[in-house]
Order: C-alpha cells, then sequence, then structure tokens
C-alpha cells in the first residue's frame, strides 16, 4: 500500500509509491558521459575564453593559482534583465502583464572545467557560497527586486548541457505564488503556536532522527517527510535565520564542508545523478519576520513530473524518506 | 526584452523569454522512433495479451469489427488503490500521513498499437472521451474519493515508455493545494464580479481572437495568457459547467471533433512531440458551484523544468501565446 502525506510547509500532499519504483540502491546509474578533461577549447566557461561570456560582475581571485576563482556575469540568453522598470500593464480585465526587469546571473564556480563540488576543496566551495551571498546581499538592495533564488542545474534532466560546474541567481520583480503560499501557511503556524514553522520541523527531525543524515554544529542533513523527488535533501541551520545573506562566515565554512560531504554522498550512493539545488531564502522584505529559514534543497532528478504532477501538483515519488536516508547513511564516511 | 506575466485563475507569475529560445517553427522536431508495427507481441495492451493486465473494469466493444474498441483496468503498478480507508494519522505534531486510497486506472484508447488519436476516427476518439466521462462519473459516487484527475502521458519526456496509445485516471482522497488554490482566486472573482473566472477569460480570449486557434458550437481552443510551456494549448466550453463528468453526448461528439483537430495541428506543427493532457474539472463536492469551467490542457513537453522552475514555482517559457498561436493557425485545414 501507497502512502499519501502532506507538506507541513505548503500543505501540498504527495504520494509515496514505492510498488511503482524499485529499492533505494536500483537508482544508481553510472553516467558514462563526464567530461575526463580539464579544459575544453570550445567550452565559454573555461579561462581563457572569458571573452566568450557578458562583462564579468564579480571575480574571486585565487591568489596562489595567479588566476580567478569564481567568475559572475550575467546570463547571455537572460530570463529578465536589469533594465527598466517593472510597471504593471493591464490586457483587459484579468490579465496582468509586466516587462522582464530583474536579474540573471550565471556563477561559474571553478576554472577546472570537470571539478564538480564533490570534488572540491572545503575552501573552493566556501568560495562559491560566498559568491552566493556577495551577489544576493548586493541584489536586495535593488528596489526593483522582491525575490532572490540561487539555483544549480547538473545535467540534462536538470536542465542543463553545459557541464562546465555553474551555478545561477534570478532575482523577480516579484514574490512567486509559491513564496506568499509558504508565508501564508508559516504564519498559520506562527499565530497558532509562536514558533518558526521550519525550526519546528527540524528540531522535530531531529528528536526522530529517522530521516536525518548528518547533523553539524549549526545544521542539519535531512530527507524531508514530504519528499517531491526520491532522495530529496534538506540542509537546514539549527538556529533561526530567515535570510541566507545574514548567514555568518564561520556558518559559509560550515555549510561548504556539510554541502561537498551531502553531494558527495549523493555522487556514491546514486553515480551522478543529474539534480538541482536551490537555496531558499525569505523574501527581501521579510527578512526581520519570524516565520522562515533559509535552507538549501537538493532535488536529484530520479522521477519523471509527468502529466498527474502537473495537473494536481501532487509529486509521486517512489521511495521513502526513511529508506532513502538509511541507504545514504550507509555512505558515511 | 522579456515579459512576466500573471496566470489569472491561480495568480503563479511565469517567464516569457523569446530571446532564450527559439522562433515557433524551430520547435518542431522529426521524431524516428514511433512504431509502425499495428500490433506488438510484447506489448501488454495489445490485443491477445489482456491477461497481461489486472482485471477489466470496463470495456467499449467494437460491434463491427469483434472485438474490444476502449479497455479500463487498474494500474498494474498503482500510485493508489482501492482498498481501505483514508483516515488520516499524524507523526508528532507537524506531518500528516495516511494510506494511499483512492483509484489509478489505465484506460487503452484503442486496440491499434500505432493507432493516435490524431489518426484515428472521430468516433473512435468518442469512444475515449465517453469511456473518461463513465469512469469519472463511477468514481465521483465512491465517498472516499474527493478529486479525479484524467491525464495522458505521451512520449518519455512526458511520463511514459509505453508506445501503445493510453490514458489514465487517478482519483485521490484528498484535494490537492493547486486545486483549493484555483479555488480561492475563483471565488475571490466571483464575489468581486458576479462572474465565473473561467468564463471571462473565455470571454476575452474570444473577444481578442490573438490567441485563439479555433471556435465552434460549444468549444474555443486557445494558448492561454501565461503558457506554462511553449505552446500550451486549452479546450474549454463556451457555456459554464463545472464538471466534465455532466458534458452532453453531444458535446462529447464535438469534443472528439476538437481534441483530435487541435492534436493534429500540434502533430503536423511539432512533429509528434511528446505531451501531455490534462481534463481539468470541478472537485466533487464543488460540481453545482458557478466558480469553475471544466477544460482540457494540453502541455507540449518542450521545455525542462529545471531549479528555478522547481524552487519558485515560475515557468519560464521561450514563445509568446500571440506567436505560437499565429504559427498553429497556419496548420488550420
Amino acid at each position: 500500500m501507497s502512502l499519501i502525506r502532506q507538506d507541513p510547509t505548503t500543505k501540498e500532499w504527495i504520494i509515496i509509491a514505492t510498488e511503482r519504483g524499485k529499492r533505494p540502491h536500483d537508482f544508481s546509474k553510472k553516467k558514462g558521459s563526464s567530461s575526463v578533461q580539464t579544459r575544453v577549447d570550445s567550452c565559454p566557461f573555461c579561462p581563457g575564453n572569458e571573452a566568450m561570456t557578458p562583462q564579468e560582475i564579480l571575480c574571486f581571485q585565487n591568489q596562489e593559482k595567479n588566476g580567478w576563482a569564481v567568475r559572475v556575469f550575467p546570463n547571455k540568453y537572460a530570463a529578465l534583465s536589469a533594465e527598466g522598470e517593472p510597471i504593471r500593464r493591464e490586457e483587459g480585465q484579468l490579465f496582468l502583464e509586466m516587462d522582464g526587469v530583474g536579474a540573471h546571473e550565471v556563477i561559474v564556480e571553478s576554472p577546472i572545467h570537470n571539478l564538480m563540488i564533490p570534488m572540491m576543496d572545503e575552501t573552493e566551495v566556501e568560495d562559491i557560497l560566498r559568491t552566493y551571498q556577495s551577489r544576493y546581499n548586493a541584489l536586495r538592495k535593488d528596489p526593483r527586486i522582491r525575490y532572490v533564488i540561487l539555483f544549480k542545474n547538473h545535467g540534462e534532466a536538470a536542465g542543463t548541457s553545459l557541464e562546465h560546474p555553474h551555478s545561477q541567481l534570478i532575482g523577480t520583480p516579484i514574490a512567486p505564488m509559491l513564496s506568499r503560499r509558504k508565508y501564508e501557511v508559516a504564519i498559520g503556524h506562527f499565530d497558532d503556536t509562536g514558533r518558526c514553522l521550519y525550526c519546528d520541523v527540524v528540531e522535530q527531525e531531529l528528536q526522530k532522527k529517522v530521516r536525518v543524515i548528518e547533523e553539524t554544529d549549526s545544521f542539519v542533513v535531512f530527507h524531508p517527510f514530504a519528499p517531491k523527488q526520491p532522495f530529496e535533501t534538506w540542509i537546514a541551520p539549527k538556529v533561526h535565520q530567515p535570510s541566507f545573506g545574514k548567514a555568518s562566515r564561520k556558518e559559509l565554512t560550515e555549510l561548504a564542508r556539510t554541502l561537498k560531504r551531502t553531494l558527495y554522498k549523493i555522487f556514491q550512493a546514486l553515480g551522478d545523478p543529474d539534480y538541482n539545488y536551490i537555496v531558499h531564502t525569505a523574501p527581501v522584505e521579510d527578512e526581520e519576520k519570524p516565520y522562515f529559514l533559509w535552507h538549501v534543497q537538493i532535488l536529484p532528478r530520479l522521477g519523471t513530473i509527468a502529466g498527474f504532477e502537473l495537473g494536481s501538483g501532487i509529486s509521486i515519488t517512489s521511495v521513502s524518506p526513511e529508506e532513502s536516508a538509511e541507504y545514504i547513511r550507509s555512505f558515511n564516511t
């Protein structure tokens, strides 16, 4: 018998239908396609090809190696761009539209073409996270931008065909409905209990332990109760903090180590799966409020989003988080 | 410059970023993989292999051809099953869970292995729609089922690896959050205006015409103002009716013709793309209320759902509905 569960942060339902799927180790696939080349002549993100990208916004230098460590520039095929004002226009009585004003940036994570986060030094991962935070804090000051999302697409099923390790950032002039929805639910919880919903989720996971992968000084890594994809993983701070922009240097150092370890376990357990991760943080105007906890959500793309999921918004996953967590814990080193 | 638009039925924002993508005709792809065989020995949905599927629930006979026309049976790998009661259980203070009680059925649309809807006779398509309605009306009487969704996955990107034409039906013991959300928005509109939001959308599309593909006696086919995928297409009745279960025989005959024509144009224009379609209908308890209009939503799977879309709920599409509608209209016959 399958299970139906509710995500406490959105009240969305999901279905865990293990009969459909496989045991956790069956999800592992060997991708033979990863490049062994450290530099590719035609890659626009490789050193020497800097002129193939738009003008740099930010560049972290690597003093020892006498070159850049992380580069940020506007996405060449930007979904949103920095010019203009997001002024609403109406078409008839029902339809709202505005110009695509905002930000869309690419963060190249390393000069080395085939160096994925699990294989980087911790300091290299920390440079990426400091770049994220620096760009987030710069964009949150733009009065046109209401919401900033940092994300990574790894592999074709996750939405990228570029192998060179990179992440992206999009700043939108509107707060997404999904974010508003999370706030409605979290404010309801706060009104009922006087506590942050996300902190309560973290606390309950730490008590139950069955879905926890790892606990560090400042973070907990766990598979959420109602996952949207098999092996969905959250990395969340143990102390209330709505904004990623306010994470301390010490926390970023620890997050770098934790993110690297977590992605390494996923790499080992699932054979370099395609995945997305998303840094969720409070909308700009809610950074000081007691409703949200910033966190990293990792979504291995092991299931297809088909007609039922698109039509109903209900995800079907084929492994329970208790089972996937147990399997990932067996890769603890 | 890209555009940001709001879906008036959910208040979700989407981005139309044409710079990223291609012109409408660039979306066409020739799939060489479609089978030319009318029967495949190993296919569980082909005639003669009926014993490979679970016990039939419903079977439409074809009198002339002395065999079945449409078959319905429970999904062998059911996400939800008909046994038990959907009783909520709590884990701690935050987490809700219940057994996977409901319905999950497969509708085999034709005995012929490679006969897709665009190539069927209109009466064959009508048999499929009558089967949908018959199963919908049977399941809506089950007091455990709160929501029924009929959908089709065509092609691997849309979530199926089985080529033999088939659709599915899932009945859930809960109303999805997405459906609740649509009602919140539609009830707000009704309170403000005294009218059905969806009927107002249809009326406005018919006035503007720029996104309309075709108008028939009872239906309008259009590309919605804020599409989630390139070439998203809606087929909606022109007269208010919340429930697909109450469509008349005459309407089903006309829908069969309209669905076949619409899918044929998509087939021609885009080269047999992978797609999903979904029959959206009111939740069981809201079938008599003035808030919803049943409709068919067709989603060609021409874009990837990547980290930004998953994290924010905002879709990015690479062709405007005005442009895609103009292109599809050029295939009017």
